[in-house]
């Protein structure tokens, strides 16, 4: 398909290297930030503007990949009748996008993306149409980068996915950030728990999480519990999460 | 080495592959769980007891790993003088040890080890030892399976270890398993999260995981929290935890 781009971020560096390696056509990549425009449409042999008024009209798929409060930016005056729109947000309903085309939707990939990234992750897409031609097309776009995890989500869906997204993503890589202070503060080595952090990641593919569950919480084991937020005194943050986790895990079990 | 191994479970079966995978020879597993032990001894090769009285006294290192609770009836009228004995305990102090032999120590390894695991993980191993001949020996037998990720860590060290295991792996998993539950009681498909789990821990190796926080409580994205607040209403325990999680990591940043 041939596509354009607007956002030059993380989400619309990764889509857009996912939708090059699928063998789609980028048209053009949009953005207020012009360098990085310049530099997406090298590297995807594209062209890149700045200005919406230059917006190449002959693409199948417009892609809007910028932050939530962007979305309203870009669609302010943007009419692509008879095209296919979508934005990449799972908090901002569908119809944001309805001024634009009678055909439009969502196309919100469902993982971390940096535009560091060296090797692509997998990525499941969940997609969502205001009517069947828009369906059809964005199904068979996410199928061309992410195989069988293509789920049809509307808005409610998507948000709720958003939320438990929010809990396995970002509040574990808070643990992560406060495990790392509180080893940099206590003269450890946060990198001998990488081999940790990976294997509990990990089998999430083969175990049924809440079996696996261990831990002092878990076993009620008010000895080591003691001891852990002794060592916490001067931890206060983390201190408060320690209790208020002990406390979730010992009422899940 | 020669070796004999107190315990049959996780630890005890994860480290013996170990150390039969490195070319050590285990002479010999005790288990109260005479079926537990029967079954490890025939996959290395070794022998089983269920009575200390016939403990083999020709090996290098006796390894104790069992739970912290047990580890005192394993102790109880042991005595292996010469020998090198040492438990598997993170919280437990070393000197638990000392009325079996001289050469008492701490081999702790900082991973969750689970018996049914098909592919051995990376299993970086905390050391401790009463005498330069038990770290010594220590030393070598964890270089044997943990190549360079051998530490020497007193008591006070491998406690402290333990919190920040606890936070990136046993709350990490209580996140996991909160979040299935939400999923499931909302009729979302929680394997579609695995590859965004797997992705947030593998990328702990490249990057700084402070850096790459992101999020609505990263960004005070007000708007989202709050339709995130309210999509939670009927998930009392995963919203109490959404608040905490939010609130620290706005603390953070």
């Amino acid at each position: 398909m041939d596509i354009v781009i607007f956002g030059s971020g993380n989400a619309a560096a990764v889509l857009g290297r996912k939708f090059k390696a699928a063998g789609h056509t980028i048209l053009q990549v949009y953005s207020r930030n012009a360098a990085a425009a310049t530099e997406l449409a090298y590297e995807w042999n594209s062209e890149s503007t700045n200005y919406k008024s230059t917006i190449n009209k002959n693409a199948d798929v417009y892609i809007i990949a910028v932050n939530d409060e962007a979305i309203g930016e870009i669609t302010d005056g943007l009419k692509l009748p008879g095209k296919v729109i979508v934005h990449t947000a799972a908090a901002v309903p569908k119809e944001i996008l309805k001024t634009v085309s009678e055909h439009y939707g969502v196309f919100y990939p469902l993982q971390s993306l940096r535009k560091e990234m060296i090797t692509l992750p997998e990525i499941p897409v969940f997609i969502d149409g205001s009517d069947e031609f828009t369906k059809k097309k964005l199904e068979s776009l996410a199928h061309s980068i992410a195989n069988e995890k293509v789920v049809h989500a509307g808005d409610d869906a998507r948000m709720k996915l958003h939320v438990a997204a929010v809990v396995v993503s970002n509040f574990t890589n808070h643990f992560y950030t406060l495990a790392e202070e509180y080893c940099r503060k206590e003269g450890l080595d946060f990198k001998l728990l990488i081999p940790l952090i990976e294997e509990t990641a990990s089998r999430v593919k083969n175990v049924s999480v809440k079996e696996v569950q261990t831990g002092p919480a878990f076993r009620h084991d008010k000895e080591t519990i003691k001891k852990h937020l002794e060592l916490l005194k001067n931890h206060p943050q983390l201190k408060n999460i320690y209790l208020l986790m002990t406390e979730s895990i010992q009422q899940t079990t």
